[in-house]
């Protein structure tokens, strides 16, 4: 491991005076506010969030992939560069893995390598929306929703064999999205798709092991450009319903049609009991994976504000999966992690920040400048010396891009691997 | 009455001839693809929509209201409209009120006013979106989500009202629209908001007749402009779960976020055994009331094909209540409807035109163009014939614009009806 | 007057001790970035934004309006409200009348009473999207678009008569902003429709005063929902540049499709030299005209960054008007503007906040990552001392709406203004 | 060849006599409105639009692709596959070339082997978004518009390559859609970006050949996901003006954001004297590149009723390029080009088939419902016998699908053509 945790600091060091400064006076003017920075420090702590495998590579659009030097060729690489985004942030200690993309061949082993590297594993996925190289038949027209039962069989096969992966890694959970759907008017049933959808998860829902759950994933579009069979967060609480109370839906933020006020898609899964997790990124036109916060930071604010007032009412169903799904196409993907834990960081330190009784006395009292002020209240403070703090206690980074560039680590690794080619996809 | 059949038959006397050769040739040429006109024109006259009383003067929007001469002054004056809409089109025997704005004073002999005119009542709007004059309290900021118990009791106490007057009409649903919402982050609770909503939606459906239905409609935004309690039909769904098995949900057209694909929506409700009714309108940008079929005419024609198909597989829950819900800006609000009546008409024509056991064959074997060109080969089909066909066996007009313009209906009522205001409105 | 100064600074007193704290920690950890405070402050007194006579009371939609106790009754009552959103800004030292809501009888007298309250007069607006009583000409189907020659002709003077009027007070601008479109395919030539707004535009433009400006603002939708004919920002630059070096483009942050860049249309225009001026203003769905960056404060950040490097650059063309165009329909209209003016301050300082030299040099060396952090860097500082020290200079509040409420304006105001009609609108 | 003219015509024998009976029944009808069905029939067999090379194989998304057997594995059989094309629709005798994808070797021999199957060649399209193999500078950052000088000349020498090439082809324009733009804001300089991109179109549109016309093409979004140079057509026409008179704008369907009303785009653009050219496909929510006419047919219509408007009217500058640009993900590539072909035909028949006399006295007396009418008139209108009958007359098929499956084409190529790979791209 190129960056030992001394490296990481020394690039702290010049900078932390002036982060215990900055940290002081922030704790002294929350203090006058009735707020307690330790409490959003030891919150933004507990803040955890898994890194997907295919995000350490560079990812790219339908018109073409820029891929940078140094990226991982292997699934041991890409633990690797994982273990780095933890060791720096303090927040991920574990990698989801996407099958076949990330099949790993002996996943005792992969186990017992990451834990060297102080990472688990998070959710397991599936992958029915691409053919792969010997598959006996094609997904061109489905997986699970297709007409053909033999298809079926073999989407449900696949995820059945995910589910396996994922227990003996210690996953607790398989997410699955299906690109299922149709390009034009007529070419699938609309309701006969869906039963057949529900059939297939029925098959996998039964064989999931003691403790795990099942997440459903929507999308509206992309790559079906007429109709996508679980196309909205209704459709994929109809699915949940059906197969039990260890469904739930998983939310991706970029998988809403425009204008959609998302934060009411989670209150409404909470008040459901069905809110399983989250794919974070950020978008300003589709599902453009961008960094989480990049585009609409008061959006992702408004999505964890309603994550803490769950978790603030004790919501009986409320255990969030949390994870990153971005597609880096320009940015070294390490680097767009780190950024994007960050500013996931300072939206929960912001949301921690949030006056409650204050807010609730307004709402009451339909005060609604004050009850919006209120939340501006915590968002426009700097969050900045609550987040890094947290990082401070965790051992990791004040500043983890700072660290990661100051280490070298890119550079060294673009020496060793050569030759690497990383599939190309996108999610 | 001004307009009596023999005037309407008068204006097609010299158009019988024509409309009788075209119908002759579209009928030879179905053959040809095995379908029998008459079979399409039976299932055109099986299609009735209701007209609302609200339709019947001149809508607007913030901006303005341009009314024109010979509006209706009084609720028979709108029943009177309206049944003239219904001798052209012969397809809109029920009309269905809003109240506060069409609150009759004696429900019995409005009854039996209406039914003196060949008319009925369909589902009973209630109306909390504004204040009325010497209103109690204020919707300013909610009704049934109001945080104040006093605002939501006032709110379902006009609900009842409105039940009861429906039940003394002869009306056998109520459609409860909710503006309710916040304008601001912060300014209501998500989760409390909707728990209250479905708080109060229990007590109306409690107090529903025997063989009433409630049908619960969503909207996305307007007048709310950052959250709507009930934005999706997810969240109608969720509220009609909870109610019951006679509550059910109700699709407006034109309440949906930009490019959601609505006939999926429809799918998915009615395989849920939820869809309950429509709202027919047509819209480019947002709820713009516009004609239905005025500006996507193939999605309206997919979204009856997803009810013909309904029809078809005879879903137990499939008992749709259709109603117009349009706002009239600048065309003369009688004229408005007919075009309406017809381009419903012409769409459930088309939808019934489908080679169903094509499509079905063309899905199974994943033949996709094929599957779409069946789709089209109705759509393309000119129709026309065979709703003016429907039209004339029923007594209607053949062409029921012409037959009204013909007839100077209009011009007599604006000699008759002066000094008129309606109340300005939208939905 | 209600609220004399000492008042305002009577609810300041408490608060200065720990303001100045604030103002001290963070010019120091500006400094540590190379920053001076003192110039973002005097960046913020430069900023100055016009109050429209409309946006005093309360606005409402197609589906109510709500007014609230107290609101002005007279242009008079208008300007004494906005006199006290300029006292406890320090921002807003003009009013943008609209005609002929606020269509003053003496001109003359009017002025010499704004100069009282240490109020001018900035871009008048014109309106024909309304029919007043009286008039003799409909705009339902049109204004300067309309096929009839007369109608162009009404509209034309109409708009003579407001620059007469802005002339008169002392404005050196008029803003057009035209509804004219249609709601139908058919309903009027795309082309013939634009050219004759062309024309009635020339005639306006040729009686502009020495030194006026026209500013030429474009809208997509609403209220015509099929077509309207200035319908984007391509569409107004035509119009301008057909027009002539005094025509320049308004841009209103709400006017503008699902999804738009509206700074990369800023950008655009400023680099054609043809961005005129704004309407603040926040949206989610539509032209919601919601309190500036209450919903996306970020896109206000990047469009004030936009400005600010036009500033920079010294761009010839660029003198921005700058207004507030909002329909206050849930908040105290007075509050709503003194949070508005706030939000825009904000946004005002952040960008000056940017470190310009670095960002240049990121863009330069293609560091996407350190060039989106620069501006991330800015705007994630809080700014808020810095813009309430702005106020303080400028003898205003240290917290406008705090000094509003303790000032007990309203209920003052609300004994005083009894039985008031504001007349129900909406931009 | 396998498919000769008998083979089509055989497939369409046994539907001749219907075809007879359906167009002289249609003609009859058309009669009584005024119209003559053989001039419908000749602006059809006027209309042409070119092929571009690359929709001759399998396109796909960033999720994967899905190749089907037989597809061209050399821009020879390319050609091959574009001459059944024209041969079974008679309006497709050019060719579109993209490079580098379809770069020719020898420009001379492939002019001679397309005049041989009855091929020219349209615009040449130049790419500078994807990386070639070898090429000496990455375009991830940019072309046109990077800030490094040496990614400019490269990207400039391409596109003189392209004209070059062109010119030996008998091509007569360069279309360039250019992706440059960014992920994230302060990425790239708003405005210097698109003065860069202007210093090399000059470049290039100086050295454009004799009667040689420059097309630029705008897109909101994708593959830069926050910001696009060339992103709106207002964009493009600022860069068309700034060219000169042989600088035209080039409308791609796809390239819009939600909502947009096209058919405005095109009339301001025919306006202004700079409409160039179309790209024709279909789409519901983003670049879909699906099959013209397959989601909004009206839309497409209406997009035709302006182009007819200008033709009519004989705008000097009118001299439209038309162009398919799709991505066949599903579908038979030809099979998808025939359907389209099929589809713009009929959007071009049932726009000559309006009433343009009577919409434009319904639209100067303000007659909106009969205006509108006009349109649906047309658009009602079963046109598929006037295309059939086009297509008749040119020696083509009346029904290119049938005949193309009739033909057994596909089989035939699938033995011969063994072991191609297409490469994966996407417009």
């Amino acid at each position: 491991m190129t960056i030992a945790p001394p490296d990481a600091r020394a690039a702290d060091d010049a900078a932390l005076d002036d982060h215990r400064r900055d940290y002081e006076s922030l704790a002294e003017r929350l203090d006058r506010r009735g707020l307690r920075a330790d409490d959003v420090v030891d919150a933004v702590r507990r803040f955890e969030v898994a890194v997907p495998s295919w995000a350490l590579g560079t990812g790219g659009t339908r018109f073409g992939r820029f891929p940078g030097p140094g990226e991982p060729r292997t699934l041991d690489e890409k633990l690797e560069d994982a273990a780095v985004v933890h060791r720096l942030t303090g927040a991920t200690p574990r990698v989801s893995l996407h099958l076949p993309w990330d099949d790993p061949r002996d996943p005792d082993a992969l186990k017992a390598h990451a834990a060297q590297l102080g990472l688990g594993f998070d959710a397991v996925n599936s992958n029915t929306f691409q053919d792969q190289q010997g598959q006996r038949l094609s997904y061109k027209l489905g997986s699970f929703s297709h007409p053909d039962a033999a298809v079926r069989r073999q989407a449900v096969d696949h995820n059945l064999h995910v589910v396996e992966v994922g227990r003996a890694l210690g996953a607790e959970a398989i997410t699955i999205w299906l690109a299922d759907g149709s390009n034009y008017p007529g070419q699938m049933s609309l309701r006969r798709s869906f039963d057949r959808v529900l059939d297939c998860l029925r098959e996998v829902y039964a064989a999931l092991p003691a403790g795990w759950r099942l997440f459903t994933e929507h999308k509206p579009y992309e790559p079906a450009f007429y109709a996508t069979v679980v196309q909205d967060w209704g459709s994929s609480l109809l699915l949940a319903q059906s197969l039990g109370d260890r469904a739930q839906c998983l939310v991706d933020l970029g998988h809403h049609l425009p204008n959609t006020n998302i934060e009411m898609v989670v209150a409404r899964l909470l008040g459901a009991g069905k809110l399983g997790g989250f794919h974070f990124n950020d978008s300003k036109y589709g599902d453009d994976d961008l960094t989480a916060g990049s585009i609409k930071p008061y959006a992702l604010f408004l999505v964890f504000h309603e994550l803490v007032l769950a978790e603030r009412d004790r919501l009986p169903s409320f255990r969030p999966a949390y994870m990153i799904d971005q597609s880096h196409n320009l940015k070294d993907p390490v680097e767009d992690l780190l950024q994007t834990v960050d500013q996931l960081q300072l939206a929960c330190a912001k949301a921690w920040l949030v006056d409650h009784d204050a807010l609730a006395a307004h709402q009451e009292s339909g005060d609604v400048l004050m009850a919006e002020r209120t939340l501006k209240d915590a968002f426009e403070t700097d969050a900045r010396p609550l987040v890094a703090e947290a990082r401070r206690r965790a051992g990791a980074a004040l500043d983890p891009v700072r660290a990661f560039r100051t280490s070298g680590y890119r550079a060294t690794k673009s020496a060793e691997r050569v030759g690497g080619i990383v599939e190309a996809r996108g999610l």
